[in-house]
């Protein structure tokens, strides 16, 4: 997992589920007419059986929703014990009826598990503007059913403009006792570094310290999430959530547990894994991107370089037309304000080393075209100026994302 | 022309010309067959009888390309009397190579018109990587013979993508001397605030003191080169300079100047009209987008806050689709960075109010259609924070710029 970098050890075991693989996890969907049509599941609630210490994340926006605003206050407690998400509306500059909304789903979801509404949390994600059918809502949240079989339902119920849903289990051991630890994600369009339109619950039924875990939840986006691009447009509404339940009965992992590395590699694995088949799915997309920065002077220029990349209009196109036009990879890179020697830089596209010393170089065309046919395409960039790395995920631009984006609200 | 908007006084008069409009300047064309279509002009030349006085602004980009190196060495002396231009390459990424050949364009002018070599200027726009056919323009410059009637085949030569050229030249009177001032720009792609793939020369036969034009290009092109935006992608090789030669006759304008603001009124026009037609022939642009941020804390955020409603692709594809979906406008808002208070702020798509104090305002949805429907599409915010205010251009985002970008090198 070296600088970003999937690979995954014979420690963890992937199994075919998600938020409900590790014990004590129960999810439910139902389709509540919030999405013009009726028929699409749009409601979905997410609890454990018993209280889990809960962390979280969320976007920098400065018009977040009012759920992103329920959210923080209710992990004040550092405690949750269910989520409840709708799609097809964002709950986003819908003021204090939009806040007052917010906290009375969190109290259904509550009255419905008996729990304090404190543990429970909200997420929304659609259309930004309009006041939430609370009816409905109410409705949705009695008609679910929590069961250990609807992780994967959980998934796609909060997908929006996502073709598919996202999501992935592993197993692993900790003191010799199996722990799990699931995740899902939804987001394809409006998304960019500092937690874009997305949302991801992760859950754990390891036992947790609420220290380690908001460090390590912390390290584990930035690395992933926060390393994405679509569009360069910041979601109102971005959220990841981690909830540990114990239940597998470990000792509580923090700083100084001997294990802890092999809980923090299944987290990065997890939310990498999550964050890269976001950028596969993005809007109108049909190649994936892979931007690899080597040799940067420290690690936010390497993150700097690499998210330029992904977020270059001019060479999503390229990418979108499988032209190795790297001229356009490489004044991203000039204008990402990263530090750069233009003497020394080597750009490569796939195997194919396209640039060295910030010159063209010598290489077959014909070669660097079948580097960029496949549906996934990797640019490496070497600034030799220091040891310091980062990988970024993006996709190409096509007239599939406009065509999603022309008419959205109609 | 408060706060950016363009109107123009009794003061000036505009005359169907460009930057051969102001005396003593001439400019020639050739198409010397650097662009693959050897048909299309591609090379030109803009000369001053006498020397001028000059002032440069150019790209921030760490990759800048050769021609912008000897534009920067030439500008040490304060002075300049001719620049070349060729359209077709961008001699960008070329190394010591590519620094001699852009050497060599200013001493092939240079020789040509018997000057120091150090008076001549250059730039060149089009593809990166790939050195420049010397001997093309070797026979190029040649070929070229300059006259006063070539100011808008000079405006044409220097396209690239552009659909049209865009040039202007005003009359006024300082000291009861008839001075002009002309200005030719062109950009279509990688067009981004801080000096986007644009070439903008500007032209005037009114003396001014070396230090007032220095501050005064850069306030101009700060107002209006930096706030136009296509795709976010900043250039390599972007670059405006203004010629004055004195051959007005004045008395050179400085700060202390009764009529400097005559002078600095026209300059604003100039370069402010031409970005906003620049924005307008955005890659694939139909639709012109304006957006006044009134209100803002101070000056910085209300830049940052306009410059992001027009970097959104989102929202620019809603601007395609004629969509009144403010909520990206929102969204872009208050991913900007700029202060805010999410129960304060203000937004209206032409005459129609659709967002007041942070909440969906109550509109005619038919009218903000309506609003959406020209080809031209005012956005206004108003932050209610502060006094200060800002004006960007930016287009929308259609399947035209897609299908100029997959394939541009091949």
């Amino acid at each position: 997992m070296v600088g970003g970098i999937l690979t995954l050890s014979d420690t963890y075991r992937e199994i075919d589920s998600c938020v409900t693989a590790p014990q004590g996890f129960r999810a439910g969907i139902t389709a509540c007419g919030i999405k013009s049509d009726g028929s699409i599941p749009d409601l979905a609630i997410l609890a454990s059986d018993v209280p889990c210490i809960a962390s979280g994340t969320f976007t920098t926006s400065s018009t977040r929703a009012a759920p992103v605003l329920v959210c923080q206050e209710h992990l004040k407690g550092d405690r949750a014990q269910a989520v409840i998400v709708n799609s097809g509306n964002a709950n986003c500059a819908t003021g204090d009826i939009g806040l007052h909304n917010a906290y009375r789903m969190t109290e259904l979801v509550a009255k419905k598990l008996n729990l304090e509404h404190e543990m429970v949390l909200c997420s929304s994600t659609g259309i930004i503007g309009r006041q939430l059918p609370m009816e409905k809502i109410e409705a949705g949240v009695a008609a679910i059913e929590l069961s250990k079989d609807k992780g994967n339902a959980f998934a796609e119920a909060i997908m929006t403009t996502d073709t598919h849903p996202k999501r992935i289990a592993l197993e692993f051991q900790i003191e010799g006792r199996t722990v799990r630890l699931g995740g899902v994600t939804k987001g394809a369009g409006m998304i960019y570094p500092n937690m874009a339109t997305m949302l991801s619950y992760l859950t754990t039924d390891a036992a947790i310290t609420h220290e380690w875990m908001k460090t390590e939840v912390k390290a584990a986006v930035d690395d992933s999430f926060n390393m994405i691009s679509v569009d360069g447009d910041m979601s109102t509404n971005d959220t990841c959530i981690l909830f540990a339940n114990g239940l597998a009965g470990n000792t509580p992992i923090d700083a100084g547990h001997p294990e802890a590395e092999i809980f923090r590699q299944a987290l990065r694995y997890v939310t990498q894994y999550l964050a890269r088949e976001m950028a596969r799915d993005g809007e109108g997309a049909t190649k994936l991107m892979i931007v690899h920065v080597n040799g940067a002077r420290d690690k936010a220029d390497a993150v700097k370089a690499a998210r330029a990349i992904t977020l270059s209009p001019l060479w999503q196109c390229a990418l979108a037309g499988g032209d190795p036009n790297w001229g356009r990879i490489s004044a991203a890179l000039g204008a990402s304000g990263c530090a750069l020697d233009q003497a020394r830089y080597d750009i490569s596209i796939g195997d194919v080393q396209v640039m060295k010393h910030g010159l063209a170089a010598q290489y077959d065309q014909e070669a660097a075209r079948q580097a960029m046919a496949g549906n996934e395409v990797t640019v490496t960039i070497d600034l030799h100026l220091g040891e310091d790395k980062a990988t970024a995920w993006g996709c190409d631009l096509t007239h599939g994302y406009i065509d999603e984006n022309t008419l959205y609200t109609r």
